[in-house]
């Protein structure tokens, strides 16, 4: 179960090229805002979405287009949500349209995904005027797509893997969008991950509705679920493997690269949450079951005031403790042990429910690195969770108030 | 039903007595730090508590006291919490003892409350020493116990109304402290209610119950529900009304009176919530049942994108929508309309669950106020709802990064 982290993205695994243009639907003409995938042979195509009775017009398009289990194209521009709008179906059957003819494939193999402010009409001028300028552009790099799916997102999310079906080496790559409106539920951000690997559709379906469960719905910058967030996955088959039909152990090792993929790309969403200055990962050990252990975890990442303390480096354990308390967990608090980790060190500071005598001046220190460990220790059984977040910044705030001008 | 505010407070009703002192568990000598508040008569006494599992000892031992549904005084300190903490009830209990002993009355008569850091250990010493200052200085004026019970708020909260009942005048008063950690779930941030109102233990209970659930557990400064959280009454009968033992005309009467205490403090709170420049009110009308009604306008006041919105005066309408989507609420959101109303105007910007045209320099100056209404109008039935919440700013971050030092 070697699996191998290279470089690449979306574009590592065989038969996948992609693209991204500044078509005009951001005013900010040196910031991409239009981005296509494509692969060179139809493929196993699933997605999940988000859970929130708001949907974005595109993922009601997106659903019935991969509904045979097939896909071989994603379109998908930043600026625009294209949701709450009277228009927002046509026009997102519209990007598909103009996508499939581009490339000569049926509209119905073409994903669909906007990103941006919500209730504004998404004018299709300015994606017809792009889309010859994205196709000419589609090549081996992944940096232009990856760029142009990007919001408030101050870096780059992508990440690729190599692993072995069979004796065969596949490839997975993923890109990712994600910076604030962050609380996915059941699906998650934008993400878009490729993959070479020969799998039947309804594997590839059940490796990501089974994933997401420990991944992108364990990651939260503000508890807000967003009424766009999209998972997608192609896999055309085209690093030549047995095609995975079954569970087993060649499953088993699909499972593990795409958890690598997605780890990664949550760990990258999270650190980059809007205006985060550090990425919090909250690791829930000795709990009765998952269900307390997840509850418990994403509880205390979602917790303003764990997070504005996160911020300033202050050891506010009680708020840890707290958000435990009020998540519903099944969990017995007074035998709570809390630890915060980090590069710097580590440091113990409650224990079975109580406060411990701790070091300040290390808590300040571990605390100050740009990644914190949070660690929760219950006695209840053997079941663990991790969830992923950010701290609550003063950029947070100056990124959202002011948000559509 | 004449419910007339007044003057005083707590002690606005007959035989109410209060004080604050500082004793010296703040290190700030400018702050008072220790409350009181008796009756001169044994009163009929109910509360309820944070559902938080992790409880502060107080809670334990004032459930514990007022189990016969009586009490006469209490007693609640600032500046730490008293929670997660080994001794935690003893120190507790001690500061019952100390009170009673000093006004001559069972400790079991007495309530006590902490509100402040969790997880340091209480020392009863500053506590002991204070209490003859205390005592010596109860008196008919509620602002010196209105304000030791405070930690970050930046204004005082009392209020008191008269109303009658059997053709007696009764009155009632409250004093609350609340600024963050705020979203109570059963009970809230810590509340003290007075009334002379002659009330059976069980009456009292069941309006207490009953007014929270509309008042109370409708406001959100955070989303944190504190371990402490608390709301007592304490109903002495002085003011020589037949009791009412039963649910009738004299119940809805004092159901009211309650009521608008309880409104007027939740405005004031989350008025006051930690860094707030805006009072939020989400007004939910047209939905199918109250459940739903609650659901989603309690899910638009926790957004934390809505409310940096709010801050920065963007009438990013998208962003109470997606709330109300993600809110799990049994509602219909393409036949929504969103309002927002203030002293300014007001400016419709969704209606049928899309965007219209509205001016956006009379929406800035609608939102430029400093108490917003924020309306989501369903066509599924006629329930209603209000919650109330506060702006997310700057100064809840610089606030929360360094609570403790």
């Amino acid at each position: 179960m070697d699996i191998k982290i290279i470089e690449g993205g979306i574009t590592a695994p065989k038969g996948f090229r992609a693209s991204g243009v500044h078509c005009g639907i951001r005013k900010s003409r040196t910031k991409r805002d239009l981005a296509l995938i494509v692969s060179e042979k139809r493929a196993a195509a699933a997605a999940v979405y988000t859970t929130n009775l708001v949907k974005g017009a595109p993922l009601t398009v997106t659903k019935d287009h991969i509904a045979d289990g097939y896909a071989q194209a994603v379109i998908c521009n930043s600026g625009n949500a294209n949701t709450c709008n009277a228009d927002g179906i046509e026009v997102a059957e519209k990007m598909a349209a103009l996508a499939g003819e581009a490339l000569g494939i049926p509209a119905e193999d073409v994903i669909v995904a906007s990103t941006g402010v919500i209730g504004q009409r998404l004018d299709i001028s300015p994606i017809a005027a792009g889309i010859p300028a994205l196709t000419a552009a589609l090549g081996d790099t992944c940096e232009e797509a990856a760029e142009a799916i990007m919001t408030t997102d101050t870096v780059m999310k992508s990440v690729a893997v190599s692993f072995e079906i069979g004796g065969v080496e596949c490839r997975m790559g993923g890109i990712a969008k994600g910076s604030g409106m962050i609380h996915p539920n059941m699906a998650t951000m934008l993400v878009f991950l490729t993959t070479d690997c020969a799998i039947a559709p309804e594997m590839l379906k059940k490796a990501l509705s089974a994933d997401v469960k420990n991944t992108f719905n364990m990651v939260s910058v503000d508890g807000d679920t967003s009424t766009n967030d999209m998972v997608s996955v192609l896999a055309n088959g085209l690093a030549g493997n047995e095609p995975i039909t079954a569970e087993g152990e060649e499953f088993g090792v699909f499972m593990k690269a795409l958890n690598t993929i997605t780890v990664h790309l949550c760990r990258a969403i999270a650190a980059d949450g809007e205006g985060a200055t550090k990425l919090l990962e909250c690791r829930v050990t000795g709990a009765k079951d998952e269900a307390a252990a997840k509850t418990a975890a994403k509880s205390v990442i979602c917790s303003s005031l764990l997070k504005a303390a996160m911020f300033g480096a202050d050891a506010n354990w009680g708020r840890v403790l707290c958000a435990v308390g009020y998540s519903g967990a099944d969990v017995d608090v007074t035998t709570a042990d809390v630890k915060f980790i980090s590069a710097a060190g580590e440091v113990a500071v409650c224990e079975n429910g109580a406060g411990i005598d701790f070091s300040e001046e290390l808590a300040k220190k571990v605390l100050s690195e740009d990644e914190i460990d949070i660690l929760v220790g219950f006695r209840d059984g053997d079941a663990s969770a991790a969830a992923w977040g950010c701290d609550l910044t003063y950029d947070y705030v100056k990124i959202n108030g002011d948000y559509r001008t």
